[in-house]
């Protein structure tokens, strides 16, 4: 389906109102665009940069109707939005990317049916659609290769490592079926991997596709630390990744920033790159495009949602991100200092839980 | 005087709610910073993208001083702002850059006399205090240069070629006169220059200064069209045109982005710069810092308005900026049309009247 381009002036109402939804709100006023932001949290950050903002629960109907009918289009920054409140939001207003694709994303089980039916490679898994039949599929994960290390991950509202237990023996299998409980799961054999990437992609109504270098992810304790461009890749594996992004955004028939997950292998096993996972949004291991290009994800996000052409995803500079958590955000001063070309930027959050992403930096050197 | 950095979280102050407002406030909000403008239009364009919106008149003291106590540090986006207000909102908060620099950027008479102080170049002039001075001054700068054209302008309240007469003749010195009024002026010889430049300094309260590149200035009928960098110009002129900035800021006591426009005079009289104009703020001139520089000079005016410490100013890539007035940003599907990496701000402007600054645009290239 293609839309007339959504003039400037018009809105882009924004689902969440975290860092995501800020950056979205910025890059969309700088097209001329008007913003509204939907979050239940009070103190969201990107309430401070948007026009409106609608502080309301995901089943408030008349707030979320309100913001729907006000937006010329919507977008999300962050996938676990409840079902009806979509419902209301497709009724008033055109959603991107569509309900469909943050569906597969939603749901683990479903994400890894979507990719096996695309023939994309993913790690060797077993749906755990009740608790019971963990120990049996510990078994089978377990057969080729004893004593790997198991995940389970729930099948719904994991981020950022959460949501996921290490299964290594037999009693942790007991314990992980009774932190499981009724949920549906997906068991997930560890594969060692040499890289972790992601592939920052963009895709409008058109069907134009375009992607940005691949970042090479370091991840702690489940959380991204870092993303460094270029990722140090053998000829031919940046293409590779792009082409099952590719295959991804159109099966989706995709509109909006696509960003996925992989791993890539060490050594000549085939294949070369597995999907961890699909995030239906901008990303954050894709920060770096916002000083490293002349167009960043956030505002090729809100061109593709708009309808407009694709920005440029060319590099000018190699790019080194580094995200802040916690209390590290307190040390903005000896961030500074010493590095006046380091790009800083802060989210506007109030408390500085630990773990919690308050800002990130990025350090640009000449294009290599 | 030097103060303490103002912690991520505190307010940033802005008067003034046009596209420099919107681009400070998003600034500011990047490096966590809330915002609050303070302007009298109701659809001024930064009202959309700051926290705080303060729509009233400069004398509403009962705004200002809500408006300055709840800044942590109050700056401002254009300089004809009354002194009344100015002297609200110095009781209340700090005021960067200083009303002092205000004022003689506020006067032509005035930044005339101060420049004229320091020893830097400037064009042959005279001040008219009474429009009954003016055959006798006109003759006095004509006598070396007969026919030459020139300008009377106004001391105050002049921009973008507003408040400004040509004078080239005698029946022209008479309708100059009833235009002036009762109002003072400078009168000024026109001098034939090659390029028109401006210097973007930044400078903190330590002291602390930085420059970016010069960029070469095209204007039309008084309104800056296209700035590009690098200029092209001989060794030494950077050089020299900075360090006249530099005095200047020194002299001023300087906290902010500080403008400068000069003229790079035709073959090799001297001096080879003339002084054209202050501006106490950020500058359309820079606006290509946006997209060619780690820190653009709207974050690095709030960085030392903020006390923080000065970004870099390098440049990474080539650019040239070309402003957007009026009707022509309606023409943004063809601007982006085959040009996938240009740089796109709109400033939200509802209606394009002629000669409006609607938006701009950035092409980068690679640094030369």
């Amino acid at each position: 389906m293609t839309h007339e381009p959504l003039p400037p002036g018009s809105t882009i109402g924004i689902v969440g109102g975290g860092q995501l939804g800020r950056m979205l709100a910025q890059a969309a006023a700088k097209l001329g665009f008007r913003t509204a932001i939907f979050a239940p949290e009070g103190e969201s950050p990107a309430f401070d940069v948007a026009t409106e903002s609608y502080c309301a629960a995901y089943d408030d109907v008349a707030a979320l109707t309100q913001f729907a009918q006000e937006s010329g289009a919507v977008t999300f920054e962050f996938e676990n939005i409840p079902a009806d409140a979509l419902a209301i939001i497709e009724s008033y207003s055109r959603l991107s990317p569509s309900r469909r694709a943050l569906e597969v994303a939603q749901d683990r089980l479903r994400e890894r049916r979507f990719l096996t039916s695309l023939d994309l490679p993913v790690a060797p898994h077993e749906a755990i659609e009740d608790a019971s039949a963990l120990a049996d599929a510990c078994d089978r994960l377990i057969s080729d290769v004893p004593g790997a290390r198991l995940y389970l991950k729930r099948a719904r509202h994991g981020y950022d490592g959460k949501g996921q237990i290490k299964i290594e023996s037999g009693g942790s299998i007991e314990n992980a079926r009774i932190w499981l409980g009724s949920d549906t799961a997906l068991l997930e054999r560890e594969v060692p991997y040499a890289l972790e990437l992601s592939v920052i992609c963009v895709r409008n109504s058109l069907g134009e596709t375009a992607f940005y270098d691949l970042p090479h992810n370091i991840h702690r304790d489940g959380v991204l630390r870092e993303s460094v461009v270029p990722a140090s890749l053998e000829a031919g594996v940046q293409d590779l990744a792009r082409g099952h992004v590719g295959r991804i955004a159109a099966a989706l028939d995709y509109v909006g920033v696509l960003a996925v997950e992989m791993f890539f292998l060490h050594g000549s096993v085939e294949p070369r790159l597995l999907i961890n996972e699909i995030a239906p949004r901008v990303h954050n291991s894709g920060h770096w495009t916002l000083n490293a290009c002349p167009v960043n994800q956030f505002e090729n996000h809100v061109r593709a949602v708009a309808g407009w052409p694709i920005g440029s995803t060319e590099r000018h500079s190699n790019a080194r991100l580094v995200n802040l958590l916690g209390e590290e955000a307190n040390g903005w001063r000896a961030l500074l200092h010493d590095h006046p070309s380091r790009c800083l930027t802060l989210y506007g959050k109030h408390k500085p839980r630990p773990g919690r992403k308050m800002g990130h930096y990025i350090d640009l050197t000449p294009k290599s």
